[in-house]
């Protein structure tokens, strides 16, 4: 196996990159300039060893704590719990959230061995004690586990004084009723809003 | 910007790579273990580093003159020349050709400003020069620039006593005549075969 073949087997190892979408980045980056091949390289390692999880929500961050957490004028009464740190990058394009986040690394999936100790829970209850927070929105994807995790924290929290929300689930903007599947439906119809 | 919105943006600058593609290699990445990661790098930088072209036919090799040129076996009698180097790949994959290749390393495209000195089109007149071809295959891509080149390579050799082939155009074996585009029929009837 040659050097370019090694490539290709390593960029098809990547999520969504299939062999001839592998071979196709491979022969461009052949034909690339070469420091530009030397700093794509390096964005790849820089990223990895600089980025660590921050310290208060889990975040990806260069700092020990991450931009949200530092940033005064963010609402600290509330927090967003959220499955992975992309999801993050996802609620902060809307603009509309202002609080902190805290970020699980995960979901509970019993079937693939992880349970609620794997992932950030702990480190989620320890906030609660220390800071004063007023309500938790619970941001986990709607799918069966993330809907697990959800109950598990809604359960664990169930004694404490917090108000504890979640996304609402129902049809997506834009969307059309025939095509919509049956539990988007029967979730749309259940969380039905007055008019 | 910091490091993951950097190695994002090399990311989508890949062929095919979107930006949210690029995103969830990124975050793909930051989640794989280090060790994994760094052979990642390595192998683009060792890829860039080690490949060169042929001295002969201009395929990519980790020598000197590549696998196939340095093959006694293969037939000296036959060049096939092609636009690129995974243009060999595919060839070789069907193991019908067992002769030499040469890689023009693009192809004749005046709006791209690629004349015939830009590709290596004179490597071929050299190489005709002093080896004993009988037979020239054109497998250039069957487009507008692909068919411009072939028939270039065709009139510069007009005068010399070697055999001029092109690839056959026509129905793609499994395909349905309905939904063949009009050209592709166009040629497969001009060059139709006795049966």
């Amino acid at each position: 196996m040659n050097s370019v073949d090694i490539l290709i087997k390593n960029l098809s190892s990547l999520p969504g990159i299939g062999k001839k979408s592998a071979a196709r980045i491979a022969y461009y980056l052949l034909k690339a300039d070469r420091n530009y091949i030397k700093a794509f390289a390096n964005s790849i390692c820089d990223a990895v060893e600089k980025i660590k999880n921050c310290k208060t929500c889990g975040n990806y961050t260069e700092d020990e704590i991450c931009e949200i957490c530092s940033n005064p004028g963010r609402d600290k009464n509330i927090i967003c719990v959220v499955e992975m740190p992309q999801d993050i990058t996802v609620i902060e394009s809307t603009g509309i959230f202002t609080g902190q986040y805290h970020v699980l690394m995960g979901h509970i999936s019993p079937i693939d061995g992880i349970g609620p100790d794997q992932i950030n829970i702990k480190q989620l209850l320890q906030r609660l004690d220390k800071e004063n927070i007023g309500e938790i929105i619970i941001a986990t994807n709607p799918s069966v586990e993330g809907d697990t995790t959800a109950l598990y924290i809604q359960k664990l929290l169930a004694g404490k004084e917090i108000k504890i929300t979640k996304l609402a689930s129902g049809l997506p903007v834009g969307g059309d009723l025939e095509y919509t599947d049956k539990l988007t439906l029967v979730r749309s119809i259940q969380g039905r809003l007055p008019l």
